[in-house]
């Protein structure tokens, strides 16, 4: 591996200058804003690589996605990655503007540097270092570049399972993973599901002066009173059934999860915080709750007005955007039903629901010989002899439409660490785990292909 | 009288045109738009009318008080108005622009026709029609016009407790008054208070990925569950010691109520809900409740992310508008210390309160000269025997502060109706309800000045 290495030693600045117009090009799924130019853009470095590759359509109005194949050999290798971004909201937070990639203190920041674009390019990069220096891959790649990640892959499931045989891999990287304190890669074998929906509702024919709030009713009022009984100040989720779908950690999950180091007060200190929710203390029991607890999430709320000054006003109408992170068995559908009988047994019936995303969760075997490969890389990499491996992500993405609805393994590293700020203002990547996120790919590649 | 109702009736057009200019002349306390302009439009027509007017500032940077005197007599009628206007949010809900006044169908649309403007001209043309037919005023007239009344007035009542000598006066007219669905003018005899504040919340340095949820507090969260204390789903305040404080009503109050109508299906169909609040079906419960008890109502609410789509974020920040009216003995003061002490028992002491301004309750004696004057009229302009009579009205104003605090008994009569749409888009006044107005206020000065 020595050529390979040294090639990335020799190409820093050429890495930054190619990852720079990638983060420059807005491509946010929710809105839609420049998705069909940033796909264009990844085909395109994808044929420069010697690729194959088709644009294929998941859905209706769906942006497509780029599907590479490349390389040859017995084994092949599955890597999921995707172009859009999250919106910039609350823009006046940035301290450089989300599309006008910055550099600041060993930083690149920008919105989608590190979710999910440092990751994809890195990954090219990674690539074609091999390319250059070692000749040949040593497996088969396919590459499944999406573009509506940020709005729950809305269309990928119902096209993945129509089309397994795009898929069929015999193992599947991740789109990207993290370091820890330390800047030693960790692993993660699979993901929680999410489902996000908006409540609604409408009280009255129109706002009304507040003097009628003895009578009138009032939407804010019935939204708040809504999702109070969705969750208590303890946390603890109260949509009735809901825990009886969560599985518990195996014994297997709980010795991993004991490899997972984690500093309260230094997380404490890093978000800002009082203190954990629940009255978390150690970091055993923080790792445990945050990789195996489902949540409810308020991600946003909006009644009547919030102007300057005092508007003395009854809305008549209140909206919320609640989403949900997913642990197995709690699968999208029996969440929103469950949701769905719960309000109208609580008395909210009244509480319109539209169901906006949803993706199942996933999680892989540990003991598979993809983890073990990738184990193996990250000694040779970050010289660490038992990295840390996360039973399943916090966070989601269509691990079970990509993977483990097929049995195909999978495991997920790369170049995040704690300060990383995905779908928030001020999202950055740190230029040395980008470097190392390029090295561990090339690493993770002869292991597997050997 | 009959020179001055002939005046009226033969001076219909030039009544309405001379109303427009003044609805057409934006005067938004709560942002400040075209307040000074509008008092001086104000203070013009004032001169118009031979008065003498003082700009009087009632504390800093408020918008001028319009202070007139006009007339002699050995009795002393004070006349309260006001010349600010509400926001006009949600602008696109308006079928013609707020500030063009338009009439359809025997009604004149604009933000503030009602509320207060087309009161005060049509009381301005009142003394002007009284001058042209009848001459002298039978009374002195104190004329007390702010601009900041739509903002809890919050300058006046320390300016009012300061200068008692300007109050001086044997009864007080209020800025306004509605009929019933009949037409028939009713009166009242003084308003709730109110106090208005912004809860707001920080849980987080900055907005997180929802994933963290698990660990991280969300400040959307925090403020739903400190809302929910303070009322329950069946409209009962919970803020510790509150209803302590609320007088119930009188013998002579549940008289009164008696006199007026309240038809709850046609209220019910009006404000376009399913059915009132607490479930009240009859007419006397629902104005017994409208008119005796407290109200907490939630006026906006807002945190993280409202936009299209969905983003799964964490919001570190949220805030609500809460607004309250207040019945005697429940004063702002003492409303503010229950809340503040409520959130700090139920574990909300993150919860931060921002008073944004207040106002007394203030209820005046029925059995007053003022009162059998005003009845008097409503006979003679309305043929109404026994019109109704509400003990307070359900909205708020400064009764206490110009009025009831300096033992002045106080009347409210004007033209508003049921469909007035104070506050709120398509703000109206029937033009007929408006002429009829002005022949209430000749036909009372006749009666007060006798």
């Amino acid at each position: 591996m020595q050529p390979f290495l040294e090639y990335i030693n020799q190409h820093q600045d050429q890495f930054i200058d190619e990852l720079k117009p990638f983060c420059a090009q807005p491509s946010v799924s929710a809105t839609g804003e420049g998705l069909l130019d940033m796909a264009e853009m990844v085909r395109q470095k994808m044929l420069d690589l010697g690729a194959e590759v088709q644009m294929l359509t998941p859905g209706p109005d769906a942006p497509p996605i780029v599907y590479t194949t490349l390389g040859s050999g017995s084994k092949t290798l599955l890597i999921y990655n995707h172009y859009d971004v999250q919106p910039v909201d609350p823009i006046e937070l940035w301290d450089s503007p989300p599309f006008e990639p910055t550099i600041r203190d060993g930083k690149i920041y920008g919105r989608g540097v590190a979710d999910n674009k440092g990751h994809l390019i890195g990954r090219i990069q990674a690539i074609r270092a091999w390319q250059e220096t070692m000749g040949e891959l040593p497996c088969r790649i396919i590459w499944f570049i999406e573009g509506e990640e940020e709005m729950g892959s809305t269309n990928l499931e119902s096209f993945c399972l129509k089309h397994p045989e795009l898929m069929q891999a015999d193992g599947c990287i991740w789109e990207m993973g993290s370091v820890n304190q330390a800047g030693e890669a960790m692993l993660h074998l699979g993901a929680k599901g999410m489902v996000y929906v908006e409540l609604s509702v409408r009280s009255l024919a129109g706002d009304q002066h507040s003097s009628r709030a003895t009578l009138a009713p009032n939407a804010a009022w019935r939204l708040i009173w809504a999702l109070n009984t969705l969750k208590a100040p303890d946390e603890t989720i109260l949509i009735d059934g809901f825990y009886d779908h969560v599985v518990p950690p195996s014994e297997t999950d709980l010795a991993l999860l004991k490899t997972i180091p984690f500093d309260v007060q230094a997380y404490v200190d890093q978000i800002g915080a009082d203190k954990l929710v629940g009255g978390v203390s150690s970091g055993l029991e923080a790792i445990t709750r945050h990789i195996f607890q489902p949540t409810c999430t308020v991600c946003g709320i909006e009644s009547g007005y919030t102007g300057p000054g005092l508007k003395t006003v009854l809305p008549a109408t209140a909206r919320a955007k609640v989403g949900f992170r997913l642990v197995p068995d709690l699968e999208p559908e029996l969440v929103t039903d469950l949701l769905r009988q719960h309000l109208d047994k609580h008395g909210f019936s009244d509480i319109h629901m539209e169901i906006l995303g949803g993706e199942h969760p996933g999680k892989s075997d540990p003991d598979s010989d993809l983890v073990k490969n990738a184990i193996k890389a990250v000694q040779q990499v970050y010289g660490v002899e038992t990295p840390a491996v996360y039973p399943m992500m916090p966070a989601s993405g269509p691990v079970w439409a990509v993977a483990t609805s097929h049995g195909t393994p999978l495991v997920g590293f790369g170049a995040g660490y704690p300060g990383i700020q995905i779908h928030a203002p001020n999202e950055n990547l740190r230029l040395s785990d980008y470097f190392q996120a390029i090295r561990m790919i090339g690493q993770f590649v002869a292991n597997f292909g050997n």
